[in-house]
């Protein structure tokens, strides 16, 4: 393994979150909170140190790049990120225990945007901006943002290739264009168009603050869901509630549609069949559980309001956004039992959230029609096809690994969440281990959209960290830092 | 498809339940039970005259006999024994709702041992006798008794192997002897030795009552659960909880493994992974559940105790029986987390116990490293093996897709239950679902081990009994049923 040039990525990577810090350091000094401005002046300094002291020792590097580096590289990347990103919660004293600061910003990176504050006005606006930003990053992905500013050749496209197939979500990554630096610096550009029309939107028709629209543009287009308020979305105009539902949604497609819809290729996004699958369980979701609310909330609500809590939870839920503008785990069992289904499944393959993906899902039900037909017609061989394009073995195969793996990883979740003393119900231990590992957030019972996690051990906490990330970058880069073959010669 | 062979078979089928309610009926009327007597009697009548009238109508139907008629014929076969095996509860009149009859019944021959009954005392011998023998039938499968006793010749073998595949719990069954037939007989030989046994020692060790002893071992054998006293299994003395925990563990282990004890192959018997697994499982399970209910349960109780109620549980779940020593739904979460993982887990492909099954699961943890490894080194050929042996890539595919296909039905039966408009909670629902699918019995909360399923809607049972016999004939025998592709021509 050439751990030169991965030592040399990762002092980019601080670098780059330096920077980043740079805004919630002057919003800290504007508001004059000065345990902010000394949590992120000395964040800085040691991240801009080590990156100083990392890209001199490695300044004769070898560009060798393979598969192999660029999964090891993206699973450490996203850890060295986040113990870096977790220092100025804990240095400005606001969160004084460092497992928790770390819980917080791995919630953050990985948009799953679960909290351990119950209190979160009471972090001030420096830190309620880096963790709202935290969910930004982390919705694209460093490491693309990397490669989208990078100096760099065409020489190196295959290892470009190699980070954004581990970093993006989803089965497969096709460049879009030739060149892998275009095809990132696309992503992004249609992700800041996006973001910035979902800010005018709140600003505009929901009549949101300044910045609580950056902050909920930031969560709602990683597909995060941190509030600024400790009301969360409640306390803004239905107004907002419905841009931000659009949005949840719409950061919840596939980001190559939106390429395929600029280039006019509208035939293939019609055709999409992830696509139709989204939508079709977004609305009969939307629609079943607007019936079975109506008239049963705590509450009665109108139509309207319905409507609007049904949708948008749906919306939030699926895309693995997290926000809530009711409690729903007072809903009734039908609702919460869908809610957690949906959990299961997340958003489409290329987009910013998580879960299995709906391709997945529909390449699963695909392979188990094929495999009950082949019991009868042992002799027919049959191709499995997506979007008319047939699917390799390959592909199938991981698919149904991919499943087995998360399976196993809940399960070993859910067993230590299940030893913790706090003794929590069970609901609250599978749900936490579904709301964590799929990016979500919020779950049921003792970590309902109304509580927090702040409960729990450290110990908890801590494999609640890994679950986040394990989901965040789809398991195998994170299973490679702890396989002794990743570290064995070839 | 060749309709007539498969209606000779049914006929078979109605005729041997027949004969098996004869000791049920003789009970019935040694206790002047008279309800029972009539429930017994007529329904007797109605499956001889059907089994002797769909007999002459196909007198002289081909042999011909293909694998798809075998999956059909299993999936056809348990349907129609549980709508006929029904019908004493119904008759009798001691269970007036005939969806509960039939809920009651799946429970018995899928050996689920689920009750809609709470005073089962109240249901009189006859019935406790013929729901105990119905675990007994349909732990080994009815349809291989059929095999062992119709007169074959060497021809048949073929349809014979599809049948013992469809019925038997497992991804793959050996031929013990060259012909089927006596394979099947083999099989039922050692089941009726060991449930001899276990009689034997419930009565001189663990003093139990002559009548509970021959339904508590039926119980046993068939790993099902039904109890015969309304407070269970505590009704008994140490010893025989015991001798059960003993016999449930034996019953779960696969049964080649005793032919080869028999044959003498020791060394296989050692070195047989799933066995292996299997062990080391139970015994890590007992170790961790006894330190954990240790000094915490209602009742403080001494070592013994522990060790009793913790080994009696572990078996109990893993081989899927559903016998309870005490109400494990107030056991702290760390315990009902692992029970609830257990289920999953199930007892050895070839016993009679449910669940996914221990060597479907080592194979998928191999599937899963084999996968991560060749991430790494994509052009390297890796096969997995099993006991030494090669694993083919169909049969290591064949399990993906069980596994996928099972969380599907899971995740959609969970919906259905959650749907109830009895509003039970999420772990209720879940653990319904679980405990039905994986055929063991009691769940958590509303379907604890203290309470029943009489609660749920008629709708509700369907789908729990639907669930029962996907879990018992794993899948695809009952899916066929279901597939347009089933009925075409081929």
């Amino acid at each position: 393994m050439n751990y030169r040039i991965m030592i040399r990525v990762h002092a980019w990577i601080l670098a780059i979150e330096t920077v980043f810090m740079v805004p919630a350091l002057l919003i800290a000094v504007w508001h004059r909170d000065m345990p902010s401005v000394r949590g992120f002046g000395w964040s800085m300094v040691i991240a801009a140190v080590s990156a100083l002291a990392m890209a001199y020792l490695t300044r004769n590097a070898k560009r060798r790049f393979f598969a192999r580096e660029g999964l090891v590289c993206t699973g450490m990347a996203w850890i060295v990120l986040s113990l870096v990103g977790a220092l100025p919660f804990f240095i400005s004293g606001r969160v004084p225990n460092y497992v928790d600061a770390l819980f917080e910003i791995v919630s953050g990176f990985t948009t799953t945007g679960a909290s351990v504050i119950a209190d979160v006005e009471a972090l001030g606006k420096g830190l309620l901006y880096w963790r709202s930003f935290s969910h930004w990053v982390g919705g694209m992905g460093v490491l693309v943002f990397f490669l989208a500013i990078i100096p760099a050749s065409g020489k190196n496209d295959g290892y470009m290739l190699h980070i954004l197939r581990a970093e993006s979500p989803g089965p497969s990554v096709n460049k879009m264009v030739p060149r892998m630096r275009h095809t990132a610096a696309i992503l992004y550009a249609m992700y800041c168009g996006l973001t910035v029309l979902d800010i005018l939107l709140l600003l505009i028709i929901g009549r949101m603050p300044l910045f609580d629209s950056f902050c909920i543009a930031f969560g709602t287009a990683g597909t995060g869901g941190f509030a600024v308020l400790n009301a969360g979305m409640a306390a803004y105009s239905p107004a907002a509630q419905y841009v931000t539902t659009v949005f949840m949604l719409l950061f919840g497609v596939n980001f190559g549609v939106y390429y395929l819809l600029l280039m006019r290729h509208f035939k293939d996004v019609f055709h999409d069949e992830e696509l139709r699958w989204y939508l079709l369980i977004v609305f009969a979701s939307i629609l079943f559980i607007g019936l079975n609310i109506y008239g049963k909330l705590p509450e009665s609500m109108g139509p309207e309001a319905t409507f609007r809590h049904s949708s948008f939870q749906v919306a939030s839920i699926i895309t693995t956004t997290g926000y809530a503008t009711v409690d729903f785990d007072l809903w009734p069992g039908f609702s919460k039992a869908l809610l957690l289904c949906l959990m299961f499944v997340g958003a489409s393959a290329g987009s910013t959230g998580g879960g299995i993906k709906v391709v997945r899902v529909v390449l699963l039900v695909k392979s188990i029609r094929r495999n009950a037909h082949q019991i009868f017609h042992p002799h027919e061989v049959r191709v499995i096809r997506m979007n008319g394009q047939r699917v390799s073995e390959q592909t199938v195969g991981n698919v149904s690994h991919y499943l087995a793996a998360y399976v196993i990883i809940v399960i070993a979740s859910f067993l230590i969440l299940a030893a913790d003393p706090g003794d929590f119900s069970l609901t609250t231990d599978f749900s936490a281990v579904m709301a964590t590992f799929n990016n979500i957030g919020p779950g049921f019972d003792s970590v309902g959209a109304s509580r927090n996690y702040f409960e729990f051990t450290n110990l908890s906490k801590l494999v609640m960290s890994l679950d986040m990330l394990l989901g965040r970058l789809e398991i195998f880069p994170i299973l490679a830092l702890f396989s002794s073959s990743t570290y064995r010669r070839a």
